[in-house]
């Protein structure tokens, strides 16, 4: 039998950086459990943030991903036209594209089928954000 | 129930840039009123042309990715030894790795569950071309 | 009917670069015959390889996609903090995110649904490694 669910879920504000929510995305989402195998997508509803995948442990990665980012995307480039939101914004929308708006994690009997150092990382490109959305969606073969 | 449903359909052309392309996907699809949760994706067959979600609003913002994606990748490097389908062939190859050569959107209520501020970009990377092939595939349950 | 199927495979050991591996995977998964449209996804369980789409031909834009990237994510950056497990190690995590875990195409009357010249790159990012995980997923409407 096919298994669909859905809900959007919106995270506390989180600073400038990358954050791994791998715990907040399954707490919120019990009903991964119904699936035998298929996917979870988490999708965020913004254009200045990310999700991406990568290592769930030492938290020098992501403030690496933090610093090198920031170095190929810098704030005030002279060739943006897009500035008048501030300079964070341009380098946000171009790390959102890069990284990408979606992480799609295959679910086998009942849980996210993640390798061991892998966990989901948002990717907080702005200075100051109220809290970002996300639309969770499970697809499957139910037990 | 399950609803699948699939097309290709061909844009037409675009000149080298990133164009914003959610209103011809909305309207090549209607079947979209069917899923009440799901997703759609859209699929580029190519492999120097993208595709990514990114801020729906500002064309400065689209040019800005045109102008800063050319800096990361840019022509004539001495690096490259693919060259021979000219200078913009292998950057163009890389801007569709980077940005990704597809959109999984969720659906909800008949609707793709975007952001306000989030559309739907073609990357062209290539100066000339002769209009881009997409795959639409839809996959939910049905209302 | 929807059809579900799914299952992990281990590749070979491949050396640093990007490698195509449809062959492998195409092989791996004979159940596709079953889908007469739906996707396959193609996840990688590791935070220092990736997944990407691109030209299926041509062995040097491989060659040049690891050329490229070395320059863009050099090793021994002044700014990493994250240097214990070698000079190869953080430029693999943030190459893994700029390309993505993970593949999701079309699938159409039991055949990948590529275009003429795409094809399943794997990224393998580290000097050594013994072989990858990757998990397999097929999603969609049996015939």
């Amino acid at each position: 039998m096919s298994y669909f669910f859905q809900k959007e879920i919106k995270l506390k504000p989180f600073p400038r950086g990358f954050h791994l929510i791998t715990g907040e995305i399954v707490s919120s989402i019990p009903e991964i459990r119904n699936i035998k195998m298929g996917f979870l997508q988490v999708f965020i509803k913004h254009t200045s943030a990310s999700l991406t995948i990568n290592e769930n442990c030492d938290p020098t990665v992501r403030g690496d991903f933090e610093r090198h980012s920031n170095i190929l995307f810098p704030e005030n480039a002279r060739h943006y036209h897009h500035n008048y939101e501030g300079p964070d914004d341009m380098p946000a929308h171009l790390k959102s594209s890069t990284f990408g708006c979606h992480a799609m994690i295959p679910v086998t009997k009942g849980k996210l089928n993640l390798g061991t150092w892998q966990g989901i990382y948002l990717g907080e490109h702005r200075n100051y954000d109220s809290g970002r959305k996300l639309v969770l969606t499970l697809m499957g073969e139910s037990f």
